[in-house]
């Protein structure tokens, strides 16, 4: 066995215990890790400063040097994070469907955690804890890959965890990480279907793509973002364009940030009038099709058939003229990644239409795309944003990190 | 593109229309279809007679000739399926979670189809019909793909099902059958993301298995049940006996039937004495380990570690002795497909304790695996039976084949 094969198996061994741990077991557990992660900050923060040095000798630009970097006040939010997971109700366990059969079988479906969830993200130290805490609470054991620019970071956090996790009563292999952040071991993380049982990637294309490719694990895809706002001729121009300017640049970076706007052709030209001044404050770059480019002049650059389906996450925004709510629906449907999706109309008919048709996890009628998020969808936490349909769509709280299974008592019954 | 391609396009176009389409439109289309099959009940057997003779002159054996064969009884049953999935509850267009949020967004889960359904299955022409019309009450357009003894019933009775489509206004394309049943189509139908939704492969180990290497699109695996019976040391053993003797023997070639009898060691040699003159009513040949061996003397043979994960599909069982009743769910959560198990026994906390830590879609107390099917446990219909954790789990019935979508109504909120 590879060392990740050890690492796995003992993670999957760790999580038969873990998923028949208690509520109050596991509430415990998180509280402790909040409380060791502030008394031990100082070890963690010095592991930061470790991999904060290296990424600044790499030239590693100032935003992700912001990302990567821990700070008293930002532990401090993880801990907070950690208290708030560990008072959600937990979702195992629960038994809906139960009924007796006309044979007397008594059969129910009870919540269970999937078992190991493997994620794959970026440098950011506080998705670890984050994750594992989520992972925690659902019942499941993870095995966490994190971006090489943390490594030390997260081997101080995961180093602390573990400790906590034996100290509680729990394995603590519930929780591992892998060291070796190189290509190949992820791809080998990506086949172990044995031991892993749904593998998430945070991350951009690239990532995706080597997971389309590799994994022979099941994957929920999160985090892709090509979000679309539709002004349509019956918007409130001035709703419209505060939506707009919104969406895009309030955090360009992220993925319910929107690339594209959608114009109906009979209010374009009005609705840039409104719209541009506000983009203008972040200089948003705009590329544009024929039509808006010859109203936008020298504001505007041409776009290329690339501008449809990119997710900039910068300021640069794509824009597009169409004819028709019908138009726009079809346009979007073809360069959506299914992520959220928003019309600002005053139309009752078109909204309900646009609510039917638009295929995304989110859709959104006078609202921003910002709002996609664990948080304010109300679920407390969430692990990442599913962009696909199976398993869980849109933002994944502790529910989406469950699966079931179906008890049965029998009484001696044969068929 | 290739003529796969195109016409997975016209079913992800389809599935569109379909998707919006209301329950009346649908259950008219199926109670037509009902009806368009026994009218042409004729054209269906005089296909079916092809496939046939194209299977006895291969020298096909007569258990799958038998599969094979429509006959109007059986035709009558599939159009009184057809009527039942009509009769089922549209899970389509639900919407739960629904809430005002602090910031006055009402934001809601709405349950949606999942798109375009792509089956691989074996060659039973009823399953065409059958898996069609789940795909159409829960608004997925589907892409068949039978076995090649089939091809000539399956495509009469695809064609009947897309003129009665387009007849009660639904577009044609919800129901498409491929036509070349290649391996490489195969393989290139397991890799067209960008139009199929979800694969699910309704076939052997090797089925399976290619699956699991070329498939680029979502899989949800169904069917392979390496099932076990464990027979507890305070198990009526009588009961155990016809437990066993029905989940082995019923009907040994399903996913649900027992393939492996584990026994606890001291109540081996007793239970034996009353099991085996059952299971000599069909031959049961017997895979031993060494201490079941000593036990059974000529009536076993010796079992090789194959035997400890193979799915028989025939008179064959392994038996296994353990110490303990952690000792046998060691075991089977070690060598399960996590399908369905069960345990013979009167211990009330060995029962909780194996409907706890056994790792399967379904697990039994006193009961038969055999039980395992969307019928008998409720569902109304199923399109096969999830032995993983990810999206649905144990018998698929309608809800099973949705996705969901949230739903945003604002009022010019931004974040």
């Amino acid at each position: 066995m590879t060392k990740l094969e050890t690492q796995c198996a003992a993670a999957k061994k760790a999580s038969y215990t873990l998923s028949a741990a208690g509520t109050d077991l596991k509430n415990m557990a998180l509280e402790s890790i909040a409380k060791a992660l502030i008394e031990n900050q100082d070890r963690w923060l010095l592991a930061n400063s470790q991999d904060l040095a290296a990424a600044k000798a790499a030239g590693m630009r100032p935003a992700l040097l912001d990302r990567l970097a821990l700070t008293p006040e930002r532990i401090a939010g993880v801990a907070e994070g950690l208290r708030q997971v560990a008072a959600l109700p937990d979702p195992i366990g629960k038994v809906d469907r139960m009924e007796t059969r006309p044979n007397g079988l008594i059969i129910g479906r009870r919540r269970v955690p999937l078992g190991v969830v493997a994620i794959i993200y970026e440098a950011r130290p506080n998705v670890t804890v984050d994750a594992a805490a989520l992972c925690l609470k659902s019942g499941n054991a993870c095995v966490l890959r994190g971006g090489s620019e943390a490594i030390h970071s997260n081997m101080a956090a995961v180093e602390i965890m573990r400790k906590t996790l034996a100290e509680a009563g729990l394995p603590e292999d519930c929780t591992a990480l892998v060291q070796d952040t190189g290509r190949e071991t992820a791809n080998e993380l990506m086949r172990l279907d044995k031991y892993i049982d749904v593998l998430i990637p945070r991350g951009g294309a690239g990532l995706i793509r080597s997971v389309a490719k590799n994994a022979s694990v099941p994957v929920i895809r999160t985090g892709e973002g090509v979000c679309h706002v539709y002004i349509d001729r019956e918007a409130d121009l001035q709703m419209g364009a505060e939506i707009l300017f919104n969406a895009k640049c309030s955090r360009p970076s992220v993925c319910n940030a929107a690339e594209c706007v959608v114009l109906h052709r009979d209010i374009a030209r009005e609705f840039l009038a409104v719209a541009v001044p506000l983009l203008d404050r972040h200089e948003v770059e705009l590329r544009c099709d024929e039509e808006a480019l010859a109203l936008l002049g020298s504001r505007g650059v041409p776009a290329t058939e690339d501008d449809w389906n990119a997710e900039y996450g910068d300021y640069t925004l794509a824009v597009r003229i169409v004819g028709s709510a019908e138009e726009a629906i079809e346009f979007i449907n073809a360069h959506s990644t299914g992520h959220s999706e928003s019309l600002v109309t005053r139309d009752y008919f078109t909204a309900q239409r646009f609510l039917d048709q638009v295929d995304a996890a989110a859709v959104y009628v006078n609202a921003s795309t910002r709002f996609t998020d664990g948080g304010e969808f109300g679920l407390g936490a969430e692990i990442g944003i599913s962009t696909q349909k199976m398993h869980a769509r849109g933002p994944m709280g502790l529910e989406e990190l469950t699966s079931c299974k179906y008890i049965i008592y029998g009484q001696g019954q044969v068929r």
